[in-house]
C-alpha cells in the first residue's frame, strides 16, 4: 500500500513504542498494533507485559476484562490467562490443557517508553532498541517527559514522511516553530544500519518566532543545529540546539536552548496509527513551556496526516507523486523500510 | 461467515420474531430482516401484515410512506400497494397491470410476538412456531410482557452463542444475576427436531445477589433449575425457577420465583441483528421489578456482542477458536443451524 | 452502476455546475467533482479558475492551503502552483522544472453559475453551455438568485430521475407545491441534441395549496404550464407559469406567477453529489417568498435521494425496477447519458 509496494503494510520484526511507560499500569490498556489486538499491563511486581487482546474462546476483548493477580480473567466467561499467555482457569472445567493460550509479545520498558515486538519473538533483540545515551534520553543532565499520545486516522508512513522532511516546518507550522531555513539549507544525511540521520547546520539565521518571546527581543540572528535521527521502523529522535549568532556583539555564542524531541509512530491498521511525542530538556520549566507550546504543532501534523489519508481515499492507493530534492531523506527512509518488509516476506 | 461456513448467513426457512405484537400498529414499522427491507402494519380489521419495504418503481422506502386504508401509498410518486402486495394505484396511468407488486411475507401474531417467515412462503407452517403452552406463554397463571427491543451492531449468532452458554452469567453479569454455579454445574442437553434444550439442576447453592434483596436476607442457600430452550432458528425460552434450599430449617422448600424469559434474535444484516427480550411472571409487581433489574443485564449482552463484532472486524472472519466442554450446547446449536442452511442451498 | 451499466459512473465531457459564482472568491473553495479533488478561486483580476485539489508532492489538500497572489502555496511544504497549474516555487530548490504541475479545468462563469469541464479540455466548448436567454436567465425582466447549495449523500442520477419525473410533486411534496395534476396530465417530450424537454399544459385545475395563500382565496382554478428542460449532463431549467383559469369570471386569465427554477446536479463520488438550486422571478419580494417556501421542498428531494441510496446499499446495485408510462422522460434522460458515457469509452 502507498507509499510501499502492494501488499506491504509494515515491518513486523522491529521495536515499536506501544505506550508511554507511565500509561501501563494495573489497569488493562488495550490497543491494536500492526493489526493485532494487544493488552498491556503491569504484573504485581511492577513488570510490564503485553499479551494478545482477544480471548480465543469467543473473541471477547481482553481489554474489557479484569486483572486478577497477574492474570487476565476474560469478562465474558471467566477464562483466565497468565502473563505468559498460558490459560490458568476455565470455570466450567477442572482440567486446563497446556494448549490453551493467548499470544505474548516481547515488551521492554526503555526510558519513558514501552517498546513492543510484534514479529518473531526470538528475533526480539534489545540491542536493536534506540540507545538512550545516544538519543539524550539517559537522564544525563536532561529531564525526559512524555508529552502526548495521539490516535491518528492516517497511515503511519505519512507521519514518518513528515518527520523525514523538515522542510514542512516553515509552512505547516508557519505560525510557531517554522522558519524558511529548513527548506533552504540543504541537509546532510548519514545512513547507518537501522538508523537514518539528517542534520542541518543553519548559521546566522532569523530565529523562529518563539525564540524572541522566550529568550529576549534583542536576539536577531541565531545559529542552529536541526536534526532528526530515524531509528527504524518507527522512532525518531530530534535535535534542535540553538545559540545566539556570533554576529551578536553582546550575547554571541550564548546557548539558548538544548532540547531533544522524540516522535514514535506505531502502525495500528493500514490506515491509522499511534503517535507518541516526548521531550527532554534541561529544566522542568522549559518542559512545561514546550508542552503548551508544541501542542498545536503536533495537532497540525496530525491534521495534515488525516487530511492526506482522506485524499488517498478519494484518489486511490497509487497517486502519481512528485519527488523533490528535499525528499532524499524520506525516500531513503521508505527504501529502508521496504527492504525490511521485502526481507520478511522472502523465503528463509 | 463466522461461525458458519463461507457464504452461510442465516436460515431463511424459519420463523423469526419481526417485532413485539404491540409495536405493529397503524403506523408503518420499517425493519431490515435477513437483508430484506420489510414494512409491518395492521390492516383496518386489526390483522397484521408484512410486505416488502422497497417501492419497486424507484426504490423509495415504503416505511417512509403513508397508510391509506389497507394500502401503502409510496411517499415518492404515490404508487400504492395492498396488503397482498398487489399494486392498487399508479397515479399517472389508468391501467395497473397485475404484474405490479411487492413481496409479502407470512406473518403470525403469536403470543406477544409477531413471527415472520422470510423464506419460501409455502413452507411457512405455523406448527413450526414455539408452542405457547410449552414455553409458559399461554397465559396459564403467568403474565407475559414485552420488555426491550434492541438493535445490536453484531451478527445474530453471537447472541445465540451467548444464550446457548450460560456459563457467562457469572462473569459478564457478575454484579447482578451471576453466580459461579452456572459455570461449575454441568448441563443436560436434549435435542429434539428444531429444539435444543439445556438444563442445570443446581442444589443448595448460594443465591445470586438479587435474591436476598427481593426475598429476604435469611436465605443463604437455594435450589435452582436453570434452563434455556432454543427454538431454531432464533427463539430462546428460558426457565429460572428458585426455591429456598431444603437445608434452611424455617423456609426450606419455599418457592421464591417462577418466571420465564424469552429472547428472540433476528438477523438484520450479516453484521447486525434485532434482539427482543420479554418475560413471564406471576404478578405485575414482579415484572416491574425485573424490567428495571434486567435492563443492565441485556445491555451487557449487547455490549459483549458489539465488542466481539468489532474484534472480528480487526482479526477477520476466520479467527482460531478455542472450544471448551461448556460449548457443547453452542456447538450443537451452530451445527443444527448450519445443517438447515446447507439443506436450503442443496439442489431439490 | 445503477441505473447505468456496470462501470458507468458519469459523463466526463460535459459542463457541470461546480459552484454558484458568488461562492468562488479569494478564499479557496475545495470540492470533489467526478471523483477528482478540485479547488476553485478567483485571481486578483477577478477571473475564476479551477485547479486540481491535491498537491502532487505529498497529496496534501490544496484547499487547506493559502492563496498568495494568484498562486496556491501548499500548506504542507510551501510548493506553489499558478492558476495555469504550473509550479512556481519549491522552497527547497532553486530550479523548478516545467514538468511540475497540477491539472487545471476549464471553468466558465455563466449567469450565476460556475460551470466546470472535467473531461478532455480541448472539447470544452462554451457553446455547449445552456443558453441563458433560452432558460430565462439573461436578466431580461427576471431577477436571478442562487438559493441553496446542498451536499447530498446519494448518487446524482437519483436527483436527475427526480427532476425528470414531476409526478412526484403530488406525493413527496404533497404539503407544499404538489397537486395530483402532474401525475394525471400526460407530458409532451421533445428531444434535441443535448437537451430533453418536458411540458405539461394543465387547464382549469385546482391550484397547489400555496397559490391561494399568495394570490387570494378566490382563486379556485388555474391554468398552468409545467416544464423541465434537461441540459445534459447535469442542468435542469424549469418553468412553472400560472394564470387564473378562464373559468373565473372576475380574474380569468390574470397572470399569477412567472418564475424559473434551476436545478444543477453534479456528481461528487459514485454515491454522492452536489445540488445547486436557483430561481428567477420578476421581483425580489417574490424571490424572498420562494426562498423560504421552497427550502422544505428541496429538503424533501434530498431526503428521498438519501433514503434511496440507503436502500440501494441494502438491496444491492441491480434492483429489479418497475418502469411506468410516466418514466418515459427519465428513461430517455438515462438513455442519453448512457450513450454519452458509452461514446466516451469507445476507442476513438
Amino acid at each position: 500500500m502507498y507509499p510501499f509496494t502492494q501488499g506491504s503494510f509494515a515491518v513486523r520484526n522491529g521495536w515499536y513504542v506501544a505506550a508511554f511507560a507511565r500509561d501501563v499500569t494495573r489497569d488493562l490498556l488495550a490497543r491494536t498494533i500492526l493489526g493485532q489486538p494487544v493488552v498491556l499491563y503491569r504484573k504485581q511486581d511492577g513488570t510490564a507485559v503485553a499479551v494478545g487482546g482477544r480471548c480465543p474462546h469467543r473473541h471477547y476483548p481482553l481489554g474489557e476484562s479484569c486483572l486478577k493477580g497477574d492474570s487476565i480473567e476474560c469478562g465474558y466467561h471467566g477464562i483466565a490467562f497468565g502473563p505468559d499467555g498460558q490459560c490458568t482457569k476455565v470455570p466450567s472445567q477442572a482440567h486446563v490443557p497446556r494448549s490453551y493460550r493467548i499470544p505474548t509479545y516481547p515488551l521492554v520498558e526503555h526510558g519513558i517508553w514501552m517498546f513492543i515486538w510484534m514479529g518473531e519473538p526470538d528475533r526480539a533483540d534489545p540491542a536493536l532498541l534506540p540507545d538512550l545515551a545516544e538519543i539524550g534520553a539517559d537522564g544525563g543532565g536532561m529531564i525526559l517527559r512524555p508529552f502526548y499520545s495521539e490516535h491518528v486516522k492516517g497511515r503511519y508512513q505519512l507521519l514518518n514522511d513528515n518527520l523525514l522532511d523538515l522542510t514542512h516546518l516553515a509552512y505547516l507550522h508557519a505560525s510557531s516553530i517554522g522558519t524558511e531555513d529548513n527548506a533552504s539549507v540543504p541537509e546532510e544525511l548519514t545512513r547507518e544500519p537501522g538508523v537514518l540521520r539528517s542534520r542541518r547546520h543553519i548559521r546566522d539565521a532569523a530565529p523562529p518566532p518563539v525564540v524572541r518571546t522566550f529568550h529576549g527581543e534583542d536576539i536577531e540572528r541565531i545559529d542552529r543545529v536541526v536534526g532528526m535521527d530515524f531509528y527504524l521502523p518507527g522512532f525518531h529522535a530530534g535535535i534542535g540546539d540553538m545559540a545566539v549568532s556570533r554576529s551578536n556583539p553582546v550575547r554571541g555564542g550564548e546557548q539558548l536552548n538544548r532540547s531533544r524531541v522524540y516522535h514514535a509512530v506505531t502502525p495500528e491498521t493500514p490506515t491509522s496509527c499511534h503517535y507518541f511525542f516526548a521531550m527532554a530538556a534541561e529544566d522542568e520549566a522549559g518542559l512545561d513551556r514546550m508542552d503548551a507550546y508544541l501542542r498545536p504543532v503536533i495537532a497540525e501534523d496530525k491534521f495534515a496526516t488525516e487530511e492526506i489519508e482522506k485524499m488517498l481515499a478519494i484518489v486511490g492507493e497509487n497517486p502519481e507523486e512528485l519527488l523533490l530534492r528535499s525528499d532524499r531523506n524520506a525516500v531513503e527512509g521508505r527504501r529502508m523500510l521496504q527492504q525490511m518488509m521485502d526481507a520478511e516476506r522472502a523465503p528463509a
